[in-house]
């Protein structure tokens, strides 16, 4: 199993456009230092499965019948804005496991064109993709949101974007075998007050003290997280690793 | 006044995501054949307007302070999708002129960012943008849509697309005086049953002959439209022209 981060930057991505801060002005002048829009690639046994579908050149990026389906966490733009134009694709068919959400992403369920929506997941239910096992996990966020237990290889890796902290049924869920990998939302660096929708560096270092990863990764990175990563000196754990587009688990 | 076509494809654009049509492939092999979501720039007297925002990399073409804004046909996602990012932006604000439209796209009203929605245009109103008089006029299409007579350096041009034929009211108007351009949507070659939302070519040569103007480029093409234009013989009059990304008019 081989997960693969294709972006790691929160809905405004890195830069911030019109932003000079320090975290931005490094990211217009280095393409290594951009976040594009959250999203993984996981695979397995010779299938591969897309994590959200936020980037816009999804057409692009993987030809015809080379995705086996798509795993979503939530329909928020900056995580499914990509399939507003994969739809019109024709001769295939690309199914979308994501959590039931009334609403979807503007006409996307009107006009589903060849993807397939018609198999949401409920909240804890395990799916067999080819040798992948996936679960749902439910997270704490604005809008239906799951976040993805992956087992395959004899390797248990969590994807949890985006959320505030973790509802106590996922939490207890995870803690019940060892995660080899933890990946998770953590959109800004400590705030004063508790933040509303996506973890601060505060909630997520308890998230990753209350699973016990042997190695966790931030993703869903904001720049202003960004910029406090710059200044010395460095505050995060060992086992504690920030996301880079493009990083291999 | 100059007009430039930054994108010159309908919702499914070309190539085709999975076709094999000989449009699609020969947009495959050659980068030149490509047609981008509808939309273009408008520059006048040290003035630069979007028409249409369906581009999903607004924030590299258009650096900050580069636009005074955008007109909105409509807001279906191959005409909008581009704002769900570029509204995240900071440190300025950037004008959106379009009809009102209570759905918008997605959750675009509800979170705007630096996109300022709150002038909508009335049907027939004029506008002063600069030097350059912008009118709203409507089209016959599936939800609330303008098109935009331009007018600057004594040239009159109009940008009509998405439409089925013209709105009488909107013909009238566009018959007072002469166009130099028209710039119209033609989805498909002749159907053998009149088309919804989008104009056939049939339909597109009628309104032509309607409006007399100088010149007309057709816009808002198909792969259909494409592949019916690559077998001979040459089927269009000699004052209409076929739309390509990047021409200027």
């Amino acid at each position: 199993m081989r997960l693969t981060l294709l972006g790691t930057g929160d809905a405004r991505q890195v830069p911030v456009y019109g932003c000079q801060c320090v975290a931005c002005s490094a990211a217009q002048a280095n393409q290594d230092l951009r976040r594009l829009p959250c999203s993984a690639l996981i695979e397995c046994a010779g299938q591969r499965w897309l994590i959200d579908s936020g980037l816009t050149d999804l057409t692009e990026r993987f030809p015809p019948r080379s995705l086996n389906g798509i795993l979503q966490t939530h329909y928020h733009a900056d995580h499914a804005q990509g399939l507003l134009h994969l739809r019109w694709g024709q001769g295939l068919v690309i199914p979308v496991h994501g959590p039931a959400d009334p609403e979807g992403l503007a006409d996307l369920y009107k006009h589903p064109g060849i993807l397939d929506f018609s198999q949401p997941f409920a909240a804890f239910e395990t799916r067999a993709l080819g040798e992948l096992h996936v679960t749902a996990l439910p997270l704490a966020h604005s809008r239906p949101t799951f976040g993805y237990l992956l087992e395959g290889d004899g390797q248990r890796v969590a994807y949890l974007t985006d959320t505030v902290g973790l509802p106590d049924a996922t939490c207890e869920f995870l803690q019940r075998q060892p995660l080899d990998v933890l990946i998770l939302d953590c959109s800004m660096p400590p705030q004063p007050q508790p933040p509303r929708n996506h973890n601060d560096l505060t909630l997520a270092l308890e998230s990753i003290d209350q699973l016990r990863p042997a190695k966790a990764v931030l993703t869903h990175i904001g720049h202003t997280l960004d910029a406090w990563l710059m200044e010395p000196p460095q505050r995060l754990p060992g086992h504690v690793l920030i996301g880079r587009d493009g990083m291999t688990l």
